[in-house]
């Protein structure tokens, strides 16, 4: 099948350069010292999680517990699950390792912990626990004070119902970042950390079989994880604009973007209309405060994938995507014929890869190879 | 099943109110003299399609072949595609005209209604074409000068692969009104625009069966719809808080939420922490610009659904939904704990609802009556 066949919008997956972020990413991670963990979040598609685990211990993270049902149902048995549950999740949490699917969850409150050795208890059953710990204030976890994470971690340790897996953090606060060098920084920081601590809890004698760390960007750019045992990192696989910014990836190491065609000329406005809205794209404006706000996303020629001179989607309807030029030049709408197919590489591959059902997969030139389907919902 | 047994995050759906919603914009379009043509890409879902056409001539809008599908296959068979298809989606046009299914399209460009007009022929059948008239220059649509609308209605009425089906237009500038006077000059514009039109498209010869307006703001605002054969709305079926502070409806009239779990505290910064991330609100912040912003949501108590005297959701990410105060009075976590139940009423409903794949449905109570699917894609 032939890309220009394809029904627009659609998600279009370059193979090729997915291979080669997993490649980098796997590579720099296992040349520093540690084990990556491959994120399941932004992919959420069997055939991926397959490639970014190839050769490797297949230990992933997820960011729902569906994504773990599916993946534990397709061979995956080490899974982190990092959004910490409430107790009404807990049920689902015991049923997969009843399965054999070694599933780990996040505690950073008291509270949460004493459901879970409650609920592992009345369960018979052990839920290995991490503590999630807060390294930058950007989102959630326990502050990393060894007062507050060694009484919970011993709880754990002492319970019937829960066993003390060790502690992870997420140095999120890295796609805020406006230089590398302040990237290595928090990712030293980001390991400092969990490294410190894990030597306060060892003094109190609790060991950390897991010592977590992990984004993209301290994950690309970190170094001597020696003292850590994993690092977690999913948008690598596909990078977007946002990562272009924070100096993590080149505009041809974005691996999806949305397929879209011109459906009409706004010529008043200087404007292509395409039939690629939010639904199609997200409503994500993440580089928006970065350093090129690139709106809705970058376009590009939709058979060559080459970028096509700063023309942005600046607007969004629910199935209407509005082209225009960054620096205002006149566009020549001769070049952009009703049908013309256009690609959009997105601000954020996360958000764009989850406003679709499925990946059609080219091997860089027009031919479809496949078409992978994600797994949505929670 | 009780609304305390779901999983979240999850998508709520108050029926009464809901029903309320339909019955007031049907009595309003029907008392000022037009029928309603309920646009179905805010809900997707059948059930919900029967509601909106019952006692009604069950004409409707979509805004996705996909949906022209669905809904087509459920005994829909005069349906406006509201967005203008490009050359490849002309098959799946014909198809469904094939099967019976009268869909509409729309045209606002000569390029266009030539490929339109090209295809009909060649396939050996008569496409119907509303062109697509811009009055507000608010996104697409074709000038409403005459000299740019009539020798494409001539070219239409004259085709064999084509039909002139008569002029649409949507005022989508009225989102951007800031009181409701202005909106309801927006409405009168709005059909000025095409009532004139086709009074000159009357006299050059060519007769308009369908003169369709819409917006959700300048349906519920408009009066004097004699001038128009329809008026198309769907939004208002939810309506969302961006309704709210047009001045649509009050935020007891929102009809979905988004129900989500307590799963942490974040005491430095006075926050608590949910599992209501973008993946289940949507990214978009459509208050940013108008009178009230109310970020990600408004937060209110899960089991009532009574608001929350102004907490908001002030950040997401993927999975992890922040929620803070709008005027940063201190949190008494004693009311939050881990597992407590909160819903979040949307911005913009279309985008929140089209973040789930299905509506489980309440009575007003904390009962659940059944779930709903939505029809995604494309």
């Amino acid at each position: 099948m032939s890309l220009s066949e394809l029904l627009t919008p659609c998600l279009l997956l370059d193979r090729g350069i997915m291979e080669n972020n997993i490649s980098r990413m796997q590579k720099h991670v296992t040349s520093q010292g540690a084990s990556l963990r491959p994120h399941l979040k932004t992919s959420k598609c069997i055939e991926i999680a397959e490639a970014m685990t190839r050769g490797h211990s297949r230990a992933v993270a997820v960011s729902t517990l569906r994504e773990a049902d599916y993946f534990g149902s397709h061979g995956f048995s080490d899974i982190l699950y990092t959004v910490a549950p409430p107790p009404g999740k807990l049920p689902h949490v015991m049923d997969l390792l009843a399965r054999g699917i070694r599933v780990m969850v996040l505690a950073d409150n008291p509270q949460s912990v004493e459901a879970i050795c409650d609920y592992g208890r009345s369960a018979s059953i052990k839920i290995p626990v991490l503590l999630e710990i807060d390294c930058d204030g950007h989102r959630s976890g326990l502050s990393a004070a060894p007062e507050a994470v060694i009484p919970l971690a011993r709880t754990l340790s002492r319970s019937n119902g829960a066993s003390f897996a060790g502690i992870m953090t997420h140095a999120g606060g890295a796609y805020d970042c406006k230089s590398i060098i302040s990237i290595c920084q928090a990712a030293a920081r980001e390991c400092a950390v969990v490294d410190h601590l894990a030597l306060q809890l060892a003094h109190a004698g609790m060991k950390c079989p897991v010592i977590s760390v992990g984004s993209t960007p301290t994950a690309i750019f970190g170094e001597g994880f020696e003292r850590v045992t994993e690092v977690r990192a999913g948008a690598f696989v596909f990078n977007d604009l946002t990562m272009v910014n924070l100096g993590v990836c080149d505009v041809p190491d974005i691996a999806i973007s949305v397929l879209t065609s011109v459906i009409g000329h706004r010529e008043q406005a200087n404007q292509i209309v395409t039939d690629a809205g939010w639904t199609a794209l997200s409503s994500d404006l993440s580089t928006e405060k970065q350093a090129k706000d690139f709106k809705y996303g970058l376009v590009c020629d939709g058979l060559t994938g080459a970028p096509l001179d700063d023309m942005l989607v600046v607007g969004t309807n629910q199935e209407h995507g509005l082209v225009g030029q960054r620096h205002g030049r006149r566009l020549d709408y001769q070049q952009f014929p009703v049908g013309r197919l256009l690609r959009v590489l997105p601000v954020h591959a996360c958000a764009t890869a989850a406003a679709h059902g499925s990946y059609r997969v080219t091997d860089g030139s027009t031919n479809i190879l496949g078409e992978w389907k994600r797994v949505g919902g929670w």
